[in-house]
């Protein structure tokens, strides 16, 4: 099998989900709002975790399609509410859902995307008990992504970030929730607590490599692709793993100047490619790259519990994947 | 038993509840900010409407208290959220939440609220099917609570919302929470369905009347009691059912100068009395209390499924409390 075949093929399967999700109830203007975002692209990587992750233990992945949507519904509900904090202006090469309506109703759509999906969790046929399991995998990942969030808004106004801090916050903002959506195919598939534990490493460890590919690609990636401005997170001062290490390996005059032009909010275009130019001297962004590998290598080694099929092949090269992406 | 005094019981319970829910959490800012509505007040009306459904078909409501956690966390995230779309100075006689620590960090903390209300049912030791069952209850109330808001947002701008529209977005707003949380009260103590459906009919038209008087006492209550300032409904240009009303009976020029008062941001102290005035003259006001006291007998009337004893007597009180309060 064609792993990127098979994400597409999940892909149209979960768009088909919310399609029906939000079938007959895009008359009220909240339900417009809240179709916004998991209605205009994304990969579903959440849910396509979650489904080969249970048919690697079951053969079966169609029991943890309500679970995968739930997981699509969090993802999209997070980005509401951080494009709103953020203040950024493009998310999937159009304007965010805030600039189009305003901060209120983005609020209160991403708080329904939330709720919705807890909801389509107690719709669904899966059993009480594992429903129970689910909800708290879920509910303590959002709680992780909303204190990596809270750490990821102090560290802009914060020097003395080290390698571990950010990765302890990239870990709760992304890296939690693919750990969720790991887990809980396992625990759909009936699996024991040991293969859910090495599912919930496996997919932690691939999150933190998704977003050092993330940051890269903020620096290095085409605007075509990424759907955003190349350099934003130069503009709005994030502490990337990358500004970090520059910060460590440059001289002080670089440093300095570094520094100055994270803290100006009105960089002109060659100010920011000054800026890359800087973390790319400095060895930051090849430092990156390694450390993404690293963290990619570990997550296929957890793999090791899961029994041998071309879902084990597509969790491996997933992992490829994700670190090789260009969009 | 006295109403008041086993409300100020059970406020004590879900208040340790909650001080033990966000001890040792505290060092980090999410879980202080987090903390911050749940832990300075509040009546707890929706857990004790919890604990009292369950104890007056079952005689105990130890069960309940995870779910009526979990009914507060949500009640206090829809508060954080509220402040920022509606813009309110103050809550419970301080600063709101984003006031203190602006819009991003308050937004956070409103959704880490919300997580753990289902982390906390989550981690209750109620059985998987019924969690599954309150699961549905709770999400279910949340989405109608944000597209009761996203009503409210927009009858902001509308001149013809009648008193069905009014009543059908404080039924969202307000009445779904109290209607889960008896219906949870009942679902825990293991009620059947048509004693489910009679405790969610009971504690949906209880919080209508609920939510008239809060509208009222907004107009001529005490600030001291009320924690906020008088007349900021009409400073904020809402369309409560007395504006409604008042709008239908007052001259075309009394109607004018209304929405005049309305409309403008920056009223003076003698203008939102001038509208007080306007309100209480066109009848308006005594209408709107008029309507709470039906919805109130409705309300009892639906207790009739209930067996005697002190907890349906104290259901019984907790009507006329609601409508009749002064805080």
């Amino acid at each position: 099998m064609d792993m990127v075949e098979e994400l597409e093929k999940r892909k149209e399967l979960i768009e088909q989900e919310i399609e029906e999700l939000f079938k007959d109830k895009r008359d009220h203007n909240l339900w417009e709002l809240m179709a916004f975002y998991p209605g205009s692209g994304g990969k579903k990587l959440r849910p396509f975790l979650t489904l080969v992750s249970a048919a690697a233990f079951d053969r079966s992945e169609k029991k943890a399609i309500p679970y995968g949507l739930a997981l699509e519904l969090v993802h999209n509900f997070t980005l509401v509410h951080d494009d709103i904090m953020d203040q950024d202006d493009l998310r999937r090469g159009k304007p965010t859902l805030y600039r189009r309506v305003g901060d209120a109703h983005a609020i209160n759509a991403g708080d329904g995307l939330f709720a919705l999906a807890f909801n389509v969790l107690s719709k669904s046929d899966i059993g009480g008990d594992k429903v129970k399991e689910l909800l708290e995998e879920l509910s303590s990942s959002v709680l992780k992504i909303a204190e990596g969030q809270e750490e990821d808004l102090s560290f802009e106004e914060d020097l003395d970030i080290d390698e571990a801090d950010f990765i302890e916050m990239i870990e709760k903002k992304t890296a939690y929730l693919f750990k969720a959506s790991a887990r809980g195919g396992a625990i759909i598939a009936g699996c024991d607590q040991e293969e859910i534990d090495h599912m919930g490493e496996y997919a932690r460890k691939m999150g933190i490599a998704f977003q050092i590919q993330d940051d890269y690609l903020d620096l290095v990636g085409d605007e075509g692709k990424i759907g955003k401005d190349v350099g934003s997170d130069i503009q709005e001062g994030k502490r990337t793993l990358m500004v970090i290490k520059a910060l460590e390996n440059l001289s002080s005059d670089d440093s300095e100047r570094l520094i100055e032009i994270l803290e100006d909010d009105g960089n002109t275009d060659p100010e920011i490619e000054e800026a890359i130019d800087l973390l790319e001297d400095s060895g930051a962004i090849e430092y990156s790259k390694e450390l993404a590998k690293k963290y990619a290598e570990e997550a296929k080694d957890e793999l090791s519990i899961v029994p041998d099929s071309e879902y084990k092949v597509i969790l491996e090269e997933l992992v490829d994947y994700v670190i090789k992406r260009d969009r």
